[in-house]
């Protein structure tokens, strides 16, 4: 499947819009996080973003009417997918014996490449002060995650899988905590490795 | 030992003030970390901290030349000298059995109190943007944090002390990222404790 068609299907929520109007926004959204990748949230203005996606003045107003912070939480939303996304289709095909493993690379080898730029995270300390909108946000994201988690080690037959799952993803959200601040993988791999004792 | 003691013997970088000048900024500081827990980073201006701490505009200007953004980041500091403070004499003393579901317990206790708003996290938020000093604030408290239950595995002659020490300080942190973002401190207790096993 497309990734901007699963992005659709796990959004869902572009509430009003026309197909047509939701893939220009969808556009908008997609350009302006590719930017501030690049360059860094405080680095990109909406003059950059018009610029970058070639929307006029009056089309961006149209779908973020509230302006800059709008169009961040959309992007914020956006990474948020990604993160989720970037898992497929390994998070969703966890349960058999191999699935683990192979997942657990995928997962590893994403932050490794990120390194100690997180969009996400750069996203939600730049809006969580004047914005809790971001707050939730990122508490679906880290539900979504773990639930599915859950759903793999159930098909796994494991016991307790709501409290494995959480366990699972407390190591996996140390290890990048850990990560991001000093710039080194080896406690998310062995904190990742420990967690999923048993499984791979 | 006094707290504010033990944080001079933690800090020990007030370089190039008296004795009476380093008791006066650290009177600043404090202050200010209190108001900034009451309301908010945003929330607070630097004549409310002037006002907080009785302090001159003189004496502020002293210690703080760079203004704002100078003071918050010593208060990052302070906080993070909190963070270990707020586990000892627990944390030191790991090792002997027993020791480690103390720690566990004063470290549970510090973050379900805490909720969802924690100090070291609001400043890092605000700061990080358009502060890179606050980068190396957190990796000094991560990988001091982590050398303490290092130097508690050897204690207890536990084999891989250091590998061990990142799985524990990894399902911390990512417990208390869970904590921080659902309000829930399921997953923080269930992850320490699965890394603990074979200590508690």
């Amino acid at each position: 499947m497309d990734r901007a068609v699963q992005r659709g299907r796990v959004a869902g929520v572009v509430g009003g819009l026309t197909k047509k109007g939701a893939a220009t926004r969808e556009r908008i959204v997609a350009g302006a996080a590719s930017l501030l990748r690049e360059r860094g949230v405080d680095e990109v203005s909406l003059d950059d973003i018009r610029g970058a996606t070639a929307t006029s003045k009056s089309q961006l107003f149209h779908y973020f009417p509230d302006g800059r912070a709008q169009l961040l939480l959309a992007v914020a939303q956006y990474e948020a997918q990604e993160v989720l996304l970037d898992q497929q289709p390994q998070l969703d095909a966890l349960g058999p014996p191999g699935s683990w493993a192979a997942w657990r690379d995928v997962v590893v080898d994403r932050y490794e490449r990120q390194g100690t730029r997180c969009p996400m995270s750069a996203l939600t300390r730049r809006l969580a002060p004047s914005h809790p909108e971001v707050g939730p946000v990122v508490a679906i994201l880290l539900t979504t995650w773990q639930q599915k988690i859950e759903d793999g080690l159930r098909r796994a037959g494991v016991g307790e899988p709501r409290t494995k799952a959480m366990i699972i993803l407390a190591a996996l959200q140390g290890g990048v905590a850990l990560l991001l601040a000093t710039g080194d993988s080896t406690a998310l791999r062995v904190a990742l490795d420990q967690a999923l004792d048993g499984l791979i």
